[in-house]
């Protein structure tokens, strides 16, 4: 690898679009970028529609026999741009600021300036110093199937599994470093229906008006107390998100209504465990539900792995981070099934925004942040 | 006045089709029935778009000085007559049936049949008997904003404002006279709102969800006992009838939710009441509450008028009537601020239906009960 810039390989990957699913000319761009550095690259389509094909990337540098295995792990693909930019967002631009240059691009934050930091990272890394690899899928941003799942198999059929994972998600939120993610909340959706039996206002008794139910069922849910939270978790929550009825008919009870809630939850939980929770009390109330567990939360306590990170974060910018399990979900939820993972990476006040920009400071920062992490973790 | 039969009355009112609000032809045709008769025809438009303008027409043969008055109330105007059929809404047909002829057009039982009856009735009762009136709107079935309510206002002008009101709605079931509404439960409609801060699901200390407020509140009106009904009156009733939020994201707690309910209410109420103490129930939970009235709740206590009537009742079908309160709303909500009102006609199980009919006898029952109670009423 030449001695390009952290900036000029996050160029290289966010000139070609990608927004989800990934494909092609961005893979081919990172493979460009590792495969001079010993990196063994294994590209492979996983899926059929309508959640497929998905393109995804498996790059390793093997150490030693017996070596420790450390995995980079992220995705290629973004979300899409948006009007109103100021230069193209595949077009990326850097531009002076008070506080130095900026990198502006989408993808620049999330996460294709965190991908180019992990090469960087790697360039210099002594061969010898253990395995290296790169897990990297085209569909995270989407429906997340065929992607990282299909690297988690691939992995394991390789008989490639690392001993830990480091996510590269813009976790940092006012500047590089103060937050770390060791765990993410998970995440479930649930569809609940009551059919009733549809009539006049006037003759109540020979209606059945579902929405009386479905009321009395939100006040049940609403009153649960899932957990208090713990030392690293707030407190799993419910909302309803929606509700739907849809009658026009000012004096005629309805024969259906619905409502759909959205529970957040920590690591005391799994998805299935509380969609047959709720389905119990929507049958208690005459109702129905269907449950879409988008991901369950995991958690990498705090320990030797955590630390690896917040002294590579500290020795590099000065700041201690925090340790969090705030936010939405990632892939994460996957790997923790694999190994230890933690995630960190740039600062995300523009992820999924227009003018999605990176401090070009800030990409050499995060690769000699990964390149100790790295260190660390291979000599462990 | 010919010796026109009461069915022959029907059709000529039933020819004119009404649809509301009616105009023009049908009250012709009343006002060259019942002008032979004595009858000084007041007719008169009240109302603007768009809730008029709105035909009406009050009808008075005055009894010596000092007589009673005595007044038939109802309306010609009909609802659409939908699809389907056997013979033409607007074309009368007498056809037979097991139990003697029926009269079929829209309007045979709701209520031309009974306004026939009802002029069929006065037709033979001596001028000297008392002042009689009929109070006949084009708008019962509509808004209803200029037609009972501007009679009224008539009437009071004229300073011809009745001792006892008969209104001819359909109050009969199973059977001519097996039922006498002596009352009617209020309506209110109310819309219930509440603003919240919009925001993601996994940040729901950022957000303020309107749901949850809105569902706390329709628990708490739920619960609510606005009594526990009475000799005459089934429990006033609140019945949820709408919910309504619309949103597609299943990660994102809304901003705005909405629900409306109605409330049928017993003559304990008042429906200003009523949406005061709502909106104090919406306000304590962050919404708000807007509120129409349809109609107030009526009661005429069984006494000496609802006697007159069960007794001309019994006399000429063996039946005794039982005494109602349910039901929907109807014009006399209005009249009971003029004099006592009771409601008595046809029965009602085609009205508002397709193939709307009336069985030809019962129409000749009904002028010789309307005929019996307008005597009595006179005389007492
Ligand atoms: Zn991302
Ligand atoms: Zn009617």
């Amino acid at each position: 690898m030449t001695d390009a810039s952290v900036a000029d390989l996050a160029e290289k990957l966010i000139a070609c679009p990608s927004v989800t699913p990934a494909q092609g000319l961005v893979f081919d761009a990172l493979e460009a970028i590792l495969a001079p550095h010993g990196f063994e690259i294994d590209r492979f389509v996983a899926g059929e529609a309508p959640d497929g094909p998905v393109e995804n990337l498996f790059a390793i540098r093997r150490g030693p026999a017996g070596s420790r295995h450390f995995a980079f792990a992220g995705h290629l693909d973004v979300v899409p741009p948006g009007e109103g930019w100021t230069s193209a967002p595949f077009a990326p631009e850097r531009r002076p600021s008070p506080g130095g240059d900026l990198l502006y691009g989408r993808g620049a934050v999330d996460m294709k300036g965190a991908i180019a930091a992990m090469a960087a990272a790697v360039r210099d890394l002594p061969a010898d110093a253990g395995t290296v690899s790169f897990v990297i899928t085209g569909d995270e941003e989407g429906p997340a199937i065929h992607g990282t799942r299909a690297l988690i198999e691939r992995m394991r059929e390789r008989r490639d599994v690392p001993d830990l994972i480091l996510v590269g998600e813009p976790t940092s939120t006012h500047r590089l470093g103060d937050m770390v993610k060791i765990g993410r909340r998970g995440s479930v959706n649930i569809w609940l229906e009551v059919e009733g039996v549809q009539g006049h206002v006037a003759y109540p008794h020979l209606a059945d008006n579902p929405i009386t139910k479905l009321v009395a069922m939100l006040s049940e849910l609403e009153s649960l107390t899932l957990d208090e939270g713990d030392e690293w978790f707030q407190p799993s929550n419910i909302e309803i998100t929606d509700l739907e009825v849809g009658n026009p008919a000012h004096n005629v009870i309805p024969a259906k209504a619905k409502a759909r809630i959205s529970i957040r939850f920590n690591a005391r939980h799994t998805g299935a465990e509380l969609a047959e929770r709720v389905a119990a009390i929507a049958e208690r109330h005459g109702g129905t539900a269907r449950a879409i567990i988008s991901g369950e939360a995991f958690l990498t306590p705090p320990g030797a792995f955590s630390s690896m990170i917040s002294d590579a974060v500290e020795a590099e910018t000065g700041v201690k981070p925090e340790l969090s399990t705030t936010g939405g979900t990632s892939d994460a939820r996957f790997l923790k099934d694999l190994a230890p993972v933690i995630e960190f990476g740039l600062c995300n006040a523009t992820m999924h925004k227009r003018d999605e920009g990176v401090a070009v400071a800030d990409l050499e920062v995060l690769a000699r942040i990964y390149r100790r992490i790295a260190r660390a973790a291979l000599a462990c």
